[in-house]
């Protein structure tokens, strides 16, 4: 089967769908830190991502929260609804770590007052800078109705993945979101789109603050590919032991 | 007379004032830029910068936007209401210039989709940085409400300043302002504070461009006092020629 390939990115391939208006997402295991400057493989991290955002997208649709996720196809593919990505990463800080930190001069751990929503420009080539609601709808990025809409998905995921990742010993310190805009029969919906994972959350362990993120691979902080089996298998979604997936041309196509 | 220094600020003094709960403003030929990174003095320039904020902050009262100004004491020197200022810096662009240029890679010089109203947070320390309303709510450097009426005395003062400024053919590009807040029997107001001038606007001719403001310095580009001369000029508040008023030691105390 000879699919098209729509786009590649840092950490996935997205390919045309089985139908239309669908996609399939590919996880590599290609990890890229700070605006691409670090690059490096993760070894078995998007066969471990694929199953994890699967688990997180079908949870949160369950809470309603729309996204765009269909159904996994195997070990590193997933198929999605075909969407028109809004170009804002939303990033909700519940404890300060990464770039807040140096920003703000507060220090990595210390509790914010209360959850802090920030939104980023998706472009590399700008390294992606914070921005305000003033500039996404100023220069039409999204309308205040998409990001009233956003916004409010992204507090409510916070509420529940918190509480997820608590009851399995973990805390959800930060993550970011993308979103994007479908059209069912000319009506216009925003819904959860890209992944949630590892790679977009950072998830200290509640007792050790042990980093189990992608932190670990940003840092050199060793155990990279153990933290991620961890938070699949505190997830239960650890697939068993079998003949080692290895991201390849066969699987590519 | 002695009076109590309160504080020294890159382009003014304060002084304690012959009353309680007012303040003499000091204005200084001392100019800064790029964080402090540049120093230089601009000759008359807090004369200039005196009257110009005087008139500018007596045209926006008339308006009814509330400021801390009460009245010019003499060249250097003007009297202003006592205020606990807020320690985020407004920034009302109409056309792209300064860091929003490369920070979202827009032209110097292109007219913006609408008036952007940006929030940076007074640290000379952490170089002022951008932050949005997230931000300044969740760390209680202002609230909501606060925001709303800044945003609102920002807006209103663009559209009077562009048109004001429009008047004398000059292009409003930017400015900045700061807010207070002060008590009045228990109650608590917002009002306008620190100054208006070339030092917190970037004001273009109309016809030519040519800057009008402190970017003569920042960018070395001459005629800096020619420049605040100008524009005290053609908004008619140019002191008369007279003995010269040197920044010195007998008018400080």
């Amino acid at each position: 089967m000879r699919r098209r390939r729509i786009y590649e990115g840092k950490a996935k391939v997205l390919f045309e769908g089985p139908e239309p208006g669908t996609v399939v997402q590919y996880f590599k295991d290609d990890a890229t830190a700070f605006n691409n400057q670090k690059k490096g493989t993760i070894t078995g991290k998007g066969v471990l991502n694929n199953r994890i955002s699967e688990h997180l997208m079908l949870r949160l649709a369950e809470i309603g929260i729309p996204t765009h996720f269909v159904r996994r196809l195997n070990m590193r593919e997933q198929l999605v609804r075909e969407v028109e990505i809004i170009p804002i990463e939303v990033v909700v800080r519940n404890v300060a770590a990464g770039t807040i930190c140096k920003r703000l001069g507060v220090e990595e751990g210390t509790p914010l007052p209360r959850s802090i929503v920030e939104y980023y420009l998706k472009n590399d080539e700008l390294g992606d800078p914070l921005v305000s609601e003033e500039h996404v709808t100023a220069f039409g990025w999204a309308s205040t109705q998409d990001l009233d809409e956003m916004m409010q998905y992204a507090l409510r995921s916070n509420d529940f993945l918190t509480g997820l990742f608590y009851g399995i010993g973990m805390k959800l310190v930060d993550f970011k979101l993308e979103f994007g805009r479908l059209w069912d029969e000319e009506e216009m919906r925003i819904v959860l789109a890209d992944e949630i994972s590892p790679d977009s959350c950072r998830l200290w362990d509640i007792n050790t603050n042990e980093k189990l993120d992608k932190d670990r691979f940003r840092k050199d902080l060793g155990k990279v590919e153990e933290a991620y089996q961890e938070v699949a298998r505190r997830l239960g979604v650890l697939p068993e032991a079998g003949p080692v997936d290895m991201q390849g041309p066969q699987v590519m196509q």
